[in-house]
């Protein structure tokens, strides 16, 4: 295969062209575009000539092949050196395929299915152009006012890094250069965008660096031990300094401590939100911070390309480091091979056949169905075919259920709920009605649905939030369904009859007003294409729930953040000693969240028993083997994730109460036992010290192995050195 | 006077009697008082010896002339060296004469008043037998959640650095050896208290170091500026330590950097909560923890007197430690003149003439005048005299309006809303009436209600949070009223008559459902022994309302933290370029709080001109000066506190959006100017760099001058160096 010296092209390069390869641009700017010219608000402000447009080095957001493959054939007729665009595009969940979003799929804790599910993204991508998706977004989540919530796998700093590196490896494949239907990975947001105060989206965060370390950086160092291309900074503050002009984030941890020397990309406009952000006087400024903290593209403003070349002529910044990005820009394209074949594996042929193709549509709904959490069952599901079915609801036959960043994704293939069910039963069967809209509502349309209802033997509600309620700047102050929605419940409860809540949302809701009045609810987030076939075998028993929370659903609102791996407090509410009043509580809620990390039922019932630990003592080199024996106690066959937790007793900082440290899946025949073994070594012992300095310390510890964060079984060991 | 030598005294003490002194008790162990051997709860397992009380350093919690007399000259006869015990209590807002709470009084920003009511604190305390006060609390508070906002004036660095230094200046007047009628000053909590995630007492707090010296320290700083003699740890963690084991916080920064060298004492049990934090396998290491971390005395736990002598010879920790903090204590001791006269200021005539004394009353009346803050005002206010009022609520004649921390004064004394609404109107104009208890109350009790409300020209409902809803361990998720408050209001609203809601409580409040409904509303917190006459006054316009909120009202419960001096971010939703959705922002509620810092109404109005700073320019080592002309544009005289703020454009890293640099009360008569001068200097441009280091940058500055942190008049100067 033909390679470049990169080194020898930078040599050919002017400044300008160098300049122009750290631009990346939307696709209305370019020739070949079938939105050419379609530039809004700010992007008409950014006064771009031909010429930036011919120097630019990648592309955003450009779909399918026809297109892709037209502007890269204008751009390089134009490219005096004949440097091919990069195209990178937001693929988070699928690209035509749309599988469960991100907090979706977490909860199936499938970790080969989440791989799957992003090669199968990759290739639906890379046959249409696409080189780099914007994916996977691993920031560590606790505040479910956050929008994006929706785009992350939890609150666990483990369980994210483990789907990191599935997300990464699904994505890049084996070999970018080789196998052209994979993408290169960009991990974001670099970091710790997922705590934003108050839940706001882009505000400030704070925290200090051993928690960072401790609890939000993991999730990205796991990407990037995965082998992921790219890093895109984060829109938020990290202690003080935005990360996309954070030298100490981005140029002395993440490059020289960690040794990234892949390409880091802005957010979009993030260079130039320095300027708002309080921290540059000007463009200049804003440009000459970013490219010293380390970033090499630019999204979507013009600080570099307006600024960098005055910068180095004035010495005020080092032309080395504009040479260094380029370079890592152009082993990028260079390791895509689009220095060989510039439309790589763009092909209308394969975009025919590998879109939407059945494997595909059966791994969504495969993944769609484990992703699903049953939250509540009080003897309503499974349904019986038999049973006449009320479908009531905004989300009965609504196909906003792909969810935020499925930009591909085609709402009008979704299937909804009632297509789901009519795959399940006869069309006299099932009575379908709104009932309301997701934040309004007609009386008729109530009162046809409460009349619908009454015939009904069962009410399935199919209740939630638009996808507009969630994603980027979807931040919510209440958490509740819309008061529209708790309202037709009321209604419909007046009937006396067994009613089935089917939610479809973006973030953990406070259920209140919604639990009490449901018999059973299946927590369905927004669950892609395939969706409503998925939720369909789930109601009627041909797929048994599995699915477990990853995020926990709040008390109220009043109660966030609230995660399972909080630190130890000096008045427990629970210590035997406790006094009633001078423990850590509220006065009005419990502490505990309603539905904790971990949690999800399934038609079937297991035991725990038979927890053995190899040792009393775990060496260090050596490793402590944990037994436990998992049975099906109930009548019908499941999978049932099983979750081994640790508690450090004493650190020299505090530690979490519980920390996730392994898991497994097991399929259980009624009856069946099986017995699962797991091993922990020291290095899971690891902790941030208050120095930052990461290791272990001999001690006691306890092993919690159950079900979910809350129950289980348990037993100690000590650890010694 | 006669002086001892400490150092001479400790080379007499044994080991015992030295570590004894290090320990402090509650009264009910001591003999001599009144309830000796009332000993329950956690106190039962503390297996106290009669040699260790004998021991013992000093008392906490003792109230009265009598009984700590009592106490002291047992102690007298019993202990081998003489050594008098220190009594300490918790005099946070008044002794007998009960003050505003500090939240109140923070709304008064009258430091004067605020140093005159410490002083009075201090006498009545100080002829009671007490030597040291645990206030002032001077945590910052952002979270209305925590209960214990009732203690902190507020949410500015500033601003509680002021109030820090005039209770410290109040509480201990000019000389604590020779003015027996003062008391020492015990800063708390340090450090970062205020900050408790989910506003759940005791729980974690986490931030990075700069804005724990940014937005946290200074008020405490500011407290030992002014000379408090004490420093009380507090029970949280900072950066994953608990503050009382915590070496960098305590010893560093406090001790080395800040040079503290006076008693530092732990919270309540809070040395011995160092195991439930998991950072301490059992007492011992608790002990070796926090006398390393610089803890002089250990609150109602006894690792030290069970750990430190062992520790010493088994050369764990350095003998000087512990003689230090003997030292230390034995030097306070000396400075409270207890050598001399081991009971001070303690004399049962005094107590007679002083406790509740005509002008301490007076005082306690005025402040609470100045405390209440009107939100809202729709020309019902002032009532007039010849109005019918019907006044009704579960406050209306309540003495549950003194507040936590309040134990010394009698909720008897305290004159109720009925009392100080007698005191201006005729019986037969008042029609009062309970309609509802704070949390349930009786259906035939909320007619008898509306009876009298339909009788009235005017209805006052006296609204609130039962005291204990607030305060230690006082953290409500929901910062509504409760629920049947609201219900009351709803249905007096159904009258279509003028409503004035009065509020009692310790935390701002979502006043959703109630701000609706009230033509008027009056925030009269827990206003102290005299509040009701303070705020019938206030209601009748005798006294025109002038307190400013010191701690912004949310929207609701959804948007906390939500505090003035907030960070710019990359997307702010007032930019001119903003996009619609794109935005830092909610979905559902603004980002603005219901009512922010500073703000206050008054029966007048006022307009602000005239601002005029001195030099577009402020060079190091110069003053700008900055005048702004004050009119009073309304009928009544009136006092406005006028706020200026700055904003530094650009910092090193983000600043906040407003800075609260100098406040200043103006009492203007009808159509009166007055010109009011502020002046700033480079110190007030300083801020914590990346680096910590504290200092000033050149660039652009915007001085506003206002009524409060949202409006006012602006310009902008440049600081050069």
């Amino acid at each position: 295969m033909a390679m470049i010296d990169v080194g020898q092209l930078l040599k050919r390069m002017t400044m300008e062209e160098k300049v122009g390869q750290l631009m990346q641009l939307a696709t209305p700017f370019f020739k070949g575009a079938s939105d050419r010219g379609k530039i809004t608000g700010p992007m008409e402000r950014m006064n771009i000539s031909e010429q930036m447009i011919t120097n630019t080095g990648s592309v955003l957001g450009a779909w399918g092949a026809k297109e892709i493959k037209q502007i890269q054939q204008q751009h390089l007729e134009e490219s005096r050196l004949g440097i091919p665009l990069l195209f990178m595009s937001d693929v988070v969940h699928g690209y035509r395929t749309i599988f469960p979003v991100p907090l979706a799929i977490g909860c199936s804790w499938d970790v080969t299915l989440v791989e799957k599910s992003a090669a199968i993204a990759a290739k639906e991508a890379a046959v249409s152009g696409i080189h780099v998706t914007f994916a996977p977004m691993v920031d560590l989540v606790r505040d479910p006012r956050w929008g994006r919530v929706m785009e992350s796998t939890g609150e666990d700093p483990y369980l994210n890094g483990i789907f990191a590196k599935a997300q990464v490896n699904g994505f890049q494949g084996d070999d970018l250069t080789t196998n052209k239907e994979s993408v290169a990975s960009c991990v974001k947001h670099f970091a710790a965008y997922g705590a934003p105060e108050g839940g706001r989206d882009y505000n400030t965060v704070n925290m200090s660096e051993r928690e960072l370390r401790e609890s939000y950086l993991p999730a990205y160092q796991a990407a990037l031990e995965a082998g992921c291309e790219m890093v895109m900074t984060a829109f938020n503050t990290v202690d003080g300094i935005p990360a996309t002009g954070n030298k100490r984030l981005m140029r002395d941890l993440l490059r020289d401590e960690w040794g990234f020397n892949g390409v880091l990309i802005s957010d979009w406009g993030a260079v130039k939100e320095l300027i708002p952000h309080g921290v540059a006087v000007g463009e200049q400024e804003a440009a000459k911070l970013a490219l010293e903290a380390g970033v090499d593209i630019e999204m979507m403003t013009t600080t570099f390309i307006n600024h960098i070349q005055l910068l180095i002529e004035n010495g005020e910044i080092d032309a080395r480091l504009l040479d260094e990005a380029v370079i890592r820009i152009l082993e990028l394209k260079e390791k895509l091979g689009l220095f060989v074949d510039p439309y790589r594996g763009a092909d209308e042929k394969r975009e025919q056949e590998v879109l939407r193709c059945q494997e595909h549509l059966q791994t969504a709904e495969e993944l769609a169905g484990k992703s699903c959490v049953l939250l509540k069952n009080e003897a309503v599901l499974p349904l019986k075919r038999e049973q006449k079915i009320a479908l009531i609801g905004p989300f009965a036959d609504s196909n906003d259920i792909l969810g935020p960043w499925s930009f591909v994704g085609d709402k009008e293939d979704a299937i909804t709920v009632k297509d789901g069910m009519l795959q399940k039963i006869q069309p006299d069967q099932l009575l379908v009605a709104k009932g309301m809209g997701v934040e309004s509502g007609k009386k008729a349309d109530l009162e046809a649905a409460m009349e619908k209802a009454r015939e009904a033997d069962v009410i399935v509600l199919a209740l939630g939030e638009a996808s507009e309620m969630s994603g980027e700047a979807g931040s919510r102050s209440n958490i509740k369904l819309p008061a529209i929605q708790l309202e037709l419940i009321d209604r419909i409860r007046e009937l006396g009859k067994p009613i089935v809540s089917v939610l479809f949302n973006g973030r953990p809701l406070d259920v209140a007003g919604l639990v009490e009045k449901s018999d059973a609810i299946l927590e369905a987030w927004y669950p892609g294409s395939e969706g409503g076939a998925a939720i369909a075998s789930l109601l009627y028993g041909d797929t048994n729930p599995s699915g477990k929370l990853t995020m926990s659903f709040p008390y109220s609102v009043g109660q966030i953040p609230v995660y399972y791996n909080h630190y130890h407090t000096g008045r427990p509410k629970d210590a035997p000693d406790a006094q009633i009043r001078y423990v850590s509580q509220y006065l009005d809620i419990p502490n505990e969240p309603r539905y904790p990390f971990g949690y999800g039922l399934s038609y079937t019932t297991y035991s725990y028993g038979g927890l053995q630990l190899s040792s009393t003592q775990l060496q260090a080199g050596e490793k402590l083997v944990i037994n436990v024996t998992v049975t099906n106690t109930g009548q019908v066959a499941g999978e049932e994730i099983v979750q081994l937790y640790i508690q450090d007793k004493v650190g020299q900082v505090v530690r979490p109460k519980k920390e996730l440290k392994r898991f497994e899946s097991v399929y259980l025949t009624p009856g069946e036992s099986k017995t699962l073994t797991f091993s922990i070594t020291e290095e899971d012992l690891r902790y941030h010290h208050a120095d930052l300095s990461y290791r272990s310390d001999v001690g006691e510890f306890i092993v919690f192995v159950g079900p979910n964060s809350k129950e289980g079984l348990e037993d100690t060991f000590t650890f010694v050195k």
